[in-house]
């Protein structure tokens, strides 16, 4: 294997400025960098990336930690995030919290000194962890999907109130009155403010809140399915569901086709992601997009700017877009009134 | 911040007796290592990972290389391998691909040292790519998917052919004579071995093979529905689909109810993967399941056995299960033979 004073012998100049080149430091004129890669690529030299860490106390990479990776959102999330660290030529390490604050806690911890920044998607830690992490990391943490109470960590996030608002806004305005709502677990910031979102838009609009009409699902198909054969049993009237995300919507019309019950002419349906399985299902489903390749180009931009500079905290907040395709139906158009 | 030395004068042993237990090298009595890893606790001390993994030539990082991460399928194999590697007390790092060859090529080289081993889930590399690679590279590769053509590299795969074969015999035996393929991309080994199922199931049961009725796809929902509406245009007959996964059966079975066409009354249908959205689908879509969790235990363990010891090569294949459920009829049964 060649070494760096190979890489300096064919170059033609000193170890000190081969490591020059590598590392990025200090001032060396294009001509003298050219002759250094054409040697690196002769010799098929590849600097050890450990020792670099350690002199340059850079790692080039950008850890980005996940409650789990068994969603379809992350899916999409993991993709996007890996494009803009990928553009920005750097590494892209993702580690699972397994959905254990206690492990996503310690993950974290373990990744200061490994990474250049850590971005964090929690649905497990609450704002408290959160804030603890901030203030004992000397690595910078860009949080995702979570706004500070206090203002005292960096995030970039999706108003979770503006998207089930904007969905129950299209349901209300299509005439429904009776909307059962299938949300995600509710003991964390995204489900609490997406709850309130359901709640504002009932009452701006002077409609009742019934507290029958709101069953937790998990964000998985399964529990659309079985969340919404649940609300058919309560013998509550409604004309319309609003679904925290496309895969439980998806779920619940299956639950409803089984029992005969038709999307939309007897009740129509909204969610949340614009998972392409919404596009393709029958009704295509309406939902309302979020905005997460913005998400993570912002993210990442940022995470790059926190190694190099401290700057001040300003959560960025990136709103969703109402897609209306054929699953909602104004309610003087549906065939029969909901009744179980 | 506290340091090693911190650590070695509260616990009352030497720096050298710290650095042992840290690295589990040499002999420690557990009453040392205790009083050690106490003082490390009431210290809030972490090792420097990076000096570590310099001293010890192990980083307790397996790299998992993907060729992107856009898809349901990632979503699996990245849960089932997070579990496995957590399970083993390691680090997770997984890399993106980004669907191209040639940067697929270079983040392997560039995970070369950073890791004890490296997963590799490739749709573009080539096999001669991966032998390349193995003779090159210094960390321990197992790959997934894919079997090794000379025998000289680590393979944990799934049978490619079988999964096809088993879902054509599945149609076959209900009576279906012409039946339409929806392939992914054929241009590498997974394409190849899968494209060989369905013409040998054919050959097996003396059924003619018409070129028309293949037609290729990508693996996302959207090529399954734009494929499917192009066999509909070419005017052959089929009285059965097999998609090559269940994502394009789904946008198939769309692509078909838009034509007025009834899954399974007149045409079955059958996917691969076992993706939760074909549950949930109307008609319950039957497919072979993906043994996906067996996969990735098996490739976790193997790797970690690598970084400590050379092993022989010897290929580990794993068979799919027929999950038949609603989307597959005998053909006598079709209300209407199918003629576009």
């Amino acid at each position: 294997m060649s070494t760096i004073v190979d890489v300096s012998k064919l170059a033609g100049v000193s170890k000190a400025t081969v490591s020059r080149v590598i590392n990025g430091t200090g001032q060396v004129k294009q001509s003298t960098k050219d002759s250094v890669f054409a040697a690196m690529e002769e010799l098929g030299y590849r600097p050890n990336r450990t020792a670099q860490a350690l002199a340059t106390n850079k790692t080039d990479t950008i850890a980005l930690v996940l409650s789990n990776y068994d969603s379809a959102r992350w899916g999409t999330l993991l993709h996007q995030v890996s494009i803009q660290v990928q553009q920005a030529g750097k590494t892209l390490t993702v580690i699972d919290g397994m959905n254990d604050p206690q492990h996503e806690y310690e993950v974290i911890r373990q990744s200061e000194g490994q990474c250049d920044a850590i971005l964090l998607y929690s649905r497990t830690l609450t704002d408290d962890h959160i804030q603890e992490l901030e203030s004992k990391l000397s690595t910078p943490l860009v949080v995702l999907n979570r706004v500070s109470t206090k203002g005292n960590y960096h995030s970039v996030s999706i108003d979770q109130f503006q998207l089930i608002h904007t969905a129950m806004q299209h349901l209300i305005s299509n005439g429904h009155k009776s909307i059962a709502c299938i949300t995600g677990p509710i003991d964390n910031p995204t489900g609490k403010a997406r709850i309130e979102g359901y709640k504002h838009a009932l009452h701006a609009s002077k409609l009742p809140y019934n507290p029958s009409l709101v069953q937790s699902g998990d964000y998985h198909i399964r529990s659309g399915y079985e969340t919404c054969q649940k609300l058919m049993g309560l013998s509550v009237k409604f004309t319309a569901i609003i679904a925290f995300n496309d895969n439980m919507a998806l779920g619940a019309i299956k639950a409803l086709a089984e029992q005969g019950i038709s999307v939309p002419d007897q009740v129509s349906i909204i969610g949340v992601d614009n998972d392409p399985h919404g596009e393709f299902s029958t009704p295509e489903l309406s939902t309302v997009e979020l905005p997460i390749e913005e998400m993570a180009k912002h993210a990442v931009k940022l995470a790059l700017q926190l190694r190099d500079e401290a700057l001040p905290y300003e959560p960025k907040i990136f709103q969703g877009n109402l897609l209306n395709r054929n699953s909602v139906i104004p309610f003087h158009a549906n065939k029969a009134w909901l009744s179980f």
